[in-house]
This record gives structure tokens, sequence and C-alpha cells, in this order.
């Protein structure tokens, strides 16, 4: 077993604090991690808090990992001590079912191992997340930081890269497609870039004119400060992209998509959605979700990435200033994204 | 002016009663129909009785039109007297729009001339429907009904085979397939028939036992009495066409979808609907809806179901009996399509 220290929670309304923890020994098809960066993402201070009802504690959050090969098992094919390397929001899964076999590992029928506040493939020893100096992931599941991409600003594409590019590859959002992203935060931001770098027209509502020069700095065609207020808006784009994990209407959004147009939700708002079923039939419209992305799929992210400069907008912070991090990531106080540095651990 | 008679509403809350009017003179490119069958929509009801607040009075309802061409204008093309024509769901569009030129005329972004309650591109003559002896309408929007379709059972197709089969070809239900059909009145029993025809496995969920012997007869494969239960049938399906108007919930119904699965809604609940996000981002499901279909792809259902032989199934009454029909399919007293015989009326 490898002594491991991160920082962790012990409930739904403490600090996280200093933990000491053991990883597993690096097995035959192991790569043992040091963790040199970890992205903060919303989720974590949702499952910190238990505000999806599913926390395991102590929590070790964190799933926005880059870092560099130690170690590796004696079987590892792909990866070799000194390789920059990256972990996202799964460690494991069944790889016997359709969607491994498709590579939608975070569709999985059988079980996803999420790299924390889960549970290993043997549904018993939990996973503890990256706010950690070391992880061991079995090398299936560990992706390839390319050369040109800098670890720190490659962290959150782990996530929030994964989330927004699976979508836009999914649908084939590219040239000739004008695309709304909803929401200007640590997703909203990639959505952005990626949209761009896809070739589609993007366009960024946003409630106030506020972030105007972000959105166009990241390379965002228009902007619109919407106010809340849709109607001009109408039939206008092929594809809503929305961020938004609070709770919001969708029909005003969806009366922005064109007729065969899609609003995809990357966003998980807790309350049920209302929709209005005409706002669907009347144009043929669909109403989408997304979850991440496959393995295949996040490394084809990461060298997409790497090729267009798209990594993220971030702030590094030391472990120490993670809850003070949290409180200002309630405000949306961060652009765009808080990325731990962990040789503040050390 | 054509002196045509017809039954009529007046009002949201009286009876159809005999009504005599005018239709235009047949113009260069008109058609002029003498109407043998119309099918009787629940939309009539619906729009007879103002509830969905966009009725216009006097209204002559009537869009499932099945009968011969008596007369063409000098410029027409397609057809000749003594053809078996149809006339669905609207009876003209812009014609220069994307839509009208992709064959999507249902979305015209300009202005769609419903058959009924609804008025010409002049946007002020008010349309008048199949509930009456004839009917003027362009070529362009008339279709052929294929021999070997009797007439009477061809109408109901005009509004509830092609919101059905659209939809199914649109998303390219086929064969390896598994097609949930949801309610089994006028939409549902074709969506079954339709949905066989195109090779998919259609299972039937509805709520008892009542109509096994009904559905498996109109071609479905597997029939499931819920009792509003769905939890034996999570991840089943990849396609769920959901037929019904009433309000009911969505979520269950989601889940019983596999992974990229989609629902598609063409019964039109007046009350929003209710979804959780997750029951999208979890499995990458889409909620869309579908409105009837275009002029080309109405030709194409018809002579599908020609070759298929997939008719509706219905229930043949006098124009005398349309009243005492309402109330009949309020009850869901109806196997499956009412029609009218408008040789009741001369």
């Amino acid at each position: 077993m490898l002594a491991t220290r991160g920082f962790a929670a012990h409930d739904a309304t403490s600090s996280l604090v200093p933990f000491s923890f053991s990883r597993r020994a690096v097995g035959a098809r192991d790569v043992l991690i040091q963790v040199r960066f970890c992205g903060i993402c919303h989720s974590d201070l949702h499952q910190v808090r238990n505000e999806w009802g599913e926390s395991i504690y102590p929590m070790v959050p964190g799933h926005e990992i880059t870092g560099t090969v130690v170690q590796v098992g004696a079987e590892v094919r792909s990866f070799a001590p000194g390789d920059t390397v990256g972990v996202g929001c799964f460690v494991d899964t069944c790889r016997t079912c359709g969607a491994c076999r498709a590579g939608d590992e975070q569709y999985c029928e059988d079980h996803v191992a999420w790299t924390y506040n889960g549970y290993e493939r043997d549904r018993r020893t939990p996973t503890y997340g990256g706010y950690s100096d070391q992880i061991v992931v079995d090398e299936r599941y560990v992706l390839r930081i390319p050369a040109g991409l800098p670890l720190d600003r490659a962290a959150p594409l782990l996530c929030a890269g994964i989330t927004t590019y699976s979508p836009l590859k999914h649908w084939q959002v590219g040239p000739g497609h004008r695309l709304a992203v909803v929401g200007l935060g640590g997703l909203g931001h990639m959505a952005v870039k990626l949209g761009a770098a896809l070739g589609a027209h993007v366009t960024v509502l946003s409630r106030s004119e506020k972030k105007r020069t972000d959105a166009l700095r990241l390379g965002a065609a228009e902007y619109v400060p919407t106010g809340g207020d849709y109607s001009k808006l109408a039939r206008s784009f092929d594809f809503v992209l929305d961020t938004v994990s609070a709770p919001h209407p969708i029909d005003p959004l969806m009366e922005t998509l064109k007729t065969n147009g899609t609003l995809i939700l990357v966003g998980a708002p807790e309350k049920p959605l209302s929709v209005k079923a005409m706002s669907l039939i009347l144009r043929r419209r669909r109403l989408a979700g997304s979850l991440i992305g496959g393995i295949r799929e996040t490394q084809d992210m990461l060298n997409f990435c790497a090729a267009h400069g798209a990594a993220a907008d971030i702030e590094v912070i030391p472990i120490q200033d993670v809850n003070a991090a949290y409180e200002r990531l309630l405000l949306g106080d961060v652009r765009y994204r808080f990325v731990i540095d962990l040789a503040s651990l050390r």
C-alpha cells in the first residue's frame, strides 16, 4: 500500500482538512502518477456538501488531474516514468458492455468507478481523487497530456473540456452551425473555445454586459446580453449548449432554436425542468443531455486542444486555499477555473 | 365561388350543425375535390371547443380528407378528374423558405395555411376543412391515394399516419431497433403498424391488459401492461414514440430508454412536461417532438402504406353522428379512428 496525503471532507458541513490515506500498490497494469495539478469542479462542491445525497466520507475530491508518471506495472504498455498524463472523472468501468466497447465508458451499463466519491470495480473500495499527492490508475483510464499543453491549464480539460467537447463532436457541431453557449463559467468558457475551434459561429448568451470582453476574447463571434429576454433570438441557433447548473427556464432557450435544433444540457439543475411539448413538436426540436466523454474521446479532445491552443483559463491556488476557493466558486468569482497546485501539499 | 355544404361549430360550446359556405373558384393550379371521407382527429375536438385558445368560428373541421378529383385548373399537371386524392393538415405554405424547399412544409418559417381553423396565404381568408362535400386545393398540396388503399381507411393516414411515419423515418427507426409505442389510439395504432412495417421490434406499453390482443394483431412483437410502473423496462428501448395527449409523467418513460435513446412526443399535452436533467444527461438521452410531415414525405407514407397494407382501422359514421362521435372520442371509445362518410351529407 502507498501512503498518500491529501485534503478531505469528513462530513457535509465541515471544511476540507489534511488527510492521510493509503492507495493500492502498483499492479501489473497500473500507473502511479505524481499529481501536479487538480482543477476544482463545481461538482466537487456539490459532493463535498452532499447536495446530491450520495456522498461517501471521508471524501478526497478532484477529477481534473494532471501529473507525471512515477512508476508503471510490469504489463503497462502505453506509459513510462516521466510521461505527463491526466486522469478524468472515472478510473474504471466494466470494459465489456456495449458502451465500454464503443468507447463510451462514461455510460457503462454495469459500473463506473468514479475517480472520487465512488467505488472501485470491487464495489467496496472507496476511490479518492486528485486533491492528493499521488494516484494509482489502470493504464486503460490514463490520458496522455500532449506536449504544448501546460499541465496546470490542461487539468480542467479532464472534466470541463471533455464535458463540452463530447456533445459538440457527438452532434457534429462545426462550420455552418450557429451555436449558443449559455453560462460562461468553467464549462461555458471551454464550450466557447472548443465551439469556435470546431468552426461553429458561437454566440454567448449572458444576463448582463459584464462578460462581453471575455466572451469575445475566448472566441465568441457574438455576445448577447439577454436580461432574461430571449424573444429577439427566436429560431436563431442550430444548437444551444446549456452549461448552467442552477435551475433556469428552458422554454425561452428552446425558442431560440431553429427547426431541428438541439438544446444540450451539460449542467445539471437539481430540480426537474419544465418544458412545453409544443416547444419541441412545432419545430421538431430536441432536448438532450450529455455526460463527460469516453477515454478515446478524451484523448482526442486533449490532442485537439493542444493543436488549437485551447487550454483552460485558470487561477492557480495552493491546496490550503481550497475552502476559500469554494466560497468564491459559489459567488461565480473565478475566471474560469481554480486549479490546485499540489506542490503546496509537499 | 363554389357553394359548399358542411358541418360547422359556431362557438366553443355548441354542437356541430349543418353549414353552407363558399369556396373559391378553381384557379389555374387548383384541384377541386369531391370529399368522400374525412377522419375525426382528436385535434378537431380540441379546436372545436377552443381548448387551444386559437379557434376561428364558424369552424368546419377535418384534415384527414380523401376524395375524387372533379375538376382541375388549366395549369395543373399532376392530377386529372377521376383521380383519388387526399388532403392533410395544411393546404398552403410560403413555398420559398428553407423548410418548404427541404420538403418540411409543416415547419414553414413564414405561414402555414392549416386545412381548417387557419388562414390562406393572404392571411385573411379563413380555411374550412373536410367535414364538407368539396374542397379546392392547390395541386402542390394534394396527395395521390395509391390504388389498393381504400379511401375510407386511407383518410386517417393524412394526419395519424404521417404524424407517426415522419418521426420514424426522420430518426431512421428500423431493423435492430426496439421501439416502444405509448398510447394505443388513433396515432398509436398507426405507430405500431408503421413501426412493424419498417422492421422495428415494437412493444406497446399500456396501463392494463385490455388492449393486448389488438396490439399484437396490429403488429406489436410485445405488449407490456405497466400499471404505470416502468421499473422493469429500464434501458430497454432505442425509441419511445409517445402518442398520449393527456398530461402524463415523462421521467419514467425516459428511464425505459437505452443510452442514446430518443423519446419522441407526437401527442401534445397542454401542461408543461416535467423532466429531470439527469434522465437526459446520465444516458445521453433525447426528448424530441415531431409535427405531422411534409408533402413529399406524406406521399411516401401513402405509397408505403399501400405497399404494406397498413391502412387505418376505422369506424365509419354518417356526418349526422359527429357530435356523438366526439363524446365517444372523449371516452377513448373508438378503434381506432372515426371516419365520416360524406355521402351522408348529400
